[in-house]
């Protein structure tokens, strides 16, 4: 097996991170290794023993935010290359032949066991939790033995299970909240970007040179300066350094507009410790217009302006 | 039972969560009820069948983070009156005469599982994870049965088990980050503010009006510009409107600090959808100073100045 | 004579001063005390011996306005009640019967006669020049004597000289500018302010507490942040503190607007040193419109809203 | 005589503005042409008939600082290469054997005669103002007749009046404030810039796109974003244009410091309405320090960790 040809998803195979893999056409043709967390898909990756990795970065149903966030500061040399959104919709599964009012018991992992309380409470009062430790292994319970020997009668697990396990659905999307998405990247060690393609993200993580009121303002100023928008901001605690944050951001646009080069000039300028996590692009396009005072036509005409001055 | 007197916790007793009620004075003598996730906490407040609920805001290995931000965005009412921070440190425990070596099994919630991947791939190699609902329920996964019969050899718990059940430590520490700490809030419905002590902090979440470049950075000038240091951001996607975000704040200072006052009414102006959680004492005192010129008495001297200029 | 019933103006009558006066309805009735320059007209103000001033305040072709600009800087207690706008435009006058052919002395103000230079040089090319201490002045030197005895063939004088003077016009409009205006500010000691007229400025001259990029920024960042348009600003050197700069500046909006009072709460909390020079109605009105997040109905809301926060 | 040997400044010789010329090193060895206004000054250098002009640009006593300022905004190609302040101090001259008690008349320019009037009414109270075309002019008048038909017994006029007019100086520094000080600024159409320094200024004429509340502030973030200090700024108005505005800024800073030429290339791209006037040597170093964020070597620094994303 070529190691080139390897991504590393939280698995196992039926996962929603899975999901997001058929969402890439970067993944097409390649083998999918099912790790256990985020934190071993992207050491895959630092060995070079994968290619990429899928991660989720936002609103995770399977863990992993926090911490992909973290990790994505503190392991140097990663790069996003795409971002995939899946919705987060939560089936009841259950061997063929299990009637919904004869499930006493409910396999799930303990975050989707969560998300779909309000279903539960309705439909299944009385039910016992079985905990399992993906939307997978809740399905893995229900199968592993029959009758009384069973662990759980039925599992919370994801629409596509299906494909991956012998089951039949009790109930289709059950979850409380009908809206929930997950945002995943896909990360490479590569330094090649994705080429431009006009809706476009760029994701940095900048730690602020010192504490004090307005630091994050001067931080932002440098990206509103060029016009640009900032569609996500987490900050997030610096373990080593109670009291202090370093900041995940995601501005529309692409290193290869020149606002976008020139607020990274600007951000770096004001802070040496700032991390370039990639250029690829939107899942969603962004509704967010350019000011004209920003496209590169206008750069280039400050530009040739500047030139001018001096013959 | 005066529900008045009883506070909701994700439990049961053991967890994280019931070590940050320990911190805190306002649950002194009051009944400690065990609940199964954040969302549910939060509904005993708001029914009034407890008083007030202890929740993880930050850095949560019991979940619930954005459960938690969400929650506090959308359930109308709410407000923090304290904040606890609780470092997040692991022991593996077992049955009494269990050696290390003979450990095969280890229950874990699955969060916890990953935070101590390091030290279980080099002291437990070729062991095997049995996923449990909370880091008590994973003792009580090795407490269950007897011998041969036994779900797991040992439970990844926390320091506090010892305290709740008949178990013996066999590795404390066994994190893989020796700085994590969480971060929680108790959470109540009362209007009445905790008495600014000087080192406090406010929390609030906005929804900015229209989305536009450097809409975020006039929301943070307002906070700025009164001097005030910005301790934590997050955005938050809002689940009914996709490509738009609400933003999590918390702000040194009290709402009886006049540039508090002055600056919630600044943004206030700028968006309606402001949302309050409440001021209340740090558990960590800011080491950011407060500029004179934004001091209670600089606000005074202020307007006794613009008073003066009409006799 | 009641001084209280006296206003100074540059004089004599005739000159771009008093036809300010005639636009200004408090000055209907009073009478009228021709002064030297600007700093005698204020003084008679501080005085008690007359009971306002009317001064250039930008682009005077009579000078005066860097005098008075700083005059209002450093003079406590002064305020303007209304400003006026008047059109610069010159005319020829002489002596009847005298044509422009037999014109060869010029009698005019230095300031007159440099904006009239091209008209000179076309109409009257080998002229001489002879100074005059006034736009008035100037005609008087054509009258003083008469035939070969005359200091001066013709005056550079101010439109109304046929009021004030003997005189006939020989030529009209004669500036080289044809849109030059001079504004006008009537000034009182009093410190009851002109009502609100909803078209309404106010100014302000402001010392910033300390040198430093961006300090400038801070104080408009003040007015800004209220949604407040700037109509006007000079930087004017401190003559004992050299390389340290005040600003004078004039805001759209009356004190009696919320979001006026705001912003002179901010820059009064980042500099004590700040001088309020009146609000009174505009001479023309702004075009900028005020965003609603600023109007009063909004101060009011928002501030109601802060009220709510502690039941 | 060469034309490229001749400046052309506000005379006659003995004004202020020939005392400017002579602290400029570029004016050594060349003619000095006297001429009537700032307007005809810089017409010269426009035509090419001079070299440069020495003109007024702060507080002149000379009239002159917003001719100046309108005149750099509309006429193309002009260039500011130097600043020279000179103190405005004021002599009281007269014809050899006058003794001070026997002064009745008194020649002086209006601005002078302005700025002494403290001095005058206290020692020559009752005396007659006799008004003068320049600082030199006013001496003249005196010399000009003997005895009873003399036009005036004395004369206010520079501290410079004895190397060009035989007269005796009755009393000196008789200003009322002993702080005024000139700028001065000699201008050419050349486009070589003078060598950077590192204590430069850098002159622009801006107007702004659109009039919006914080137009002005856009503008301004544009240099403070870049740690440039801002030491001079005043609005004129646009004569064609009624109720907008151009702004005069003096910069810290060359055209050749990195920042200044991003900030040029900032306010460029958000007004192509931007009048370059030159970087040049200031007469008073700056004591604002810049920021080490802002140096050319952290321009450097963060250029070259821009180019290395992309390798």
């Amino acid at each position: 097996m070529d190691d080139r040809e390897t991504i590393s998803y939280l698995g196992p195979a039926g996962t929603f991170t899975e999901a997001a893999l058929k969402l890439a056409p970067q993944a097409v043709g390649k083998t999918w290794k099912p790790v256990l967390n985020v934190l071993e898909a992207l050491q895959d990756v630092q060995a070079g023993t994968s290619c990429a990795a899928m991660i989720a970065i936002e609103n995770s149903v399977e863990g992993g935010v926090t911490a992909s966030q973290d990790a994505l500061a503190t392991m140097p040399g990663l790069r996003i290359v795409g971002e995939y959104i899946v919705p987060i919709r939560f089936s009841l599964a259950a061997a063929a032949g299990t009637a919904l009012d004869a499930v006493r018991t409910v396999a799930a992992h303990p975050v989707a066991y969560g998300q779909c309380r309000l279903w539960l409470n309705r439909m299944l009062p009385g039910h016992v939790h079985v905990p399992a430790a993906s939307n997978v292994a809740s399905v893995d319970l229900v199968l592993a033995n029959e009758g009384a020997q069973r662990l759980a009668d039925a599992a919370i697990t994801t629409p596509f299970i299906t494909d991956h396990r012998d089951v039949a659905i009790l109930a289709s999307d059950i979850q409380d909240n009908g809206n929930a998405r997950t945002r995943f990247a896909l990360v490479t060690m590569g330094t090649e970007l994705p080429e431009r393609t006009g809706r476009d993200k760029t994701s940095l993580i900048v730690e602020l040179p010192e504490e004090r009121p307005g630091g994050l303002l001067s931080l932002l100023e440098q990206i509103a300066a060029r016009g640009i928008n900032l569609s996500m901001i987490a900050s997030r605690p610096i373990p080593q350094q109670p009291g202090r944050y370093r900041f995940v951001l995601d501005l529309d646009g692409h290193l290869h507009d020149a606002r976008v080069r020139d607020a990274l000039l600007g951000i770096r300028r004001l802070s040496p410790a700032v991390t370039f996590l990639g250029s690829y692009p939107r899942a969603v396009a962004s509704t967010v217009p350019v000011p004209s005072a920003y496209s590169d036509e206008n750069y280039q005409a400050a530009a040739q302006w500047l030139q001018g001055l001096e013959r």
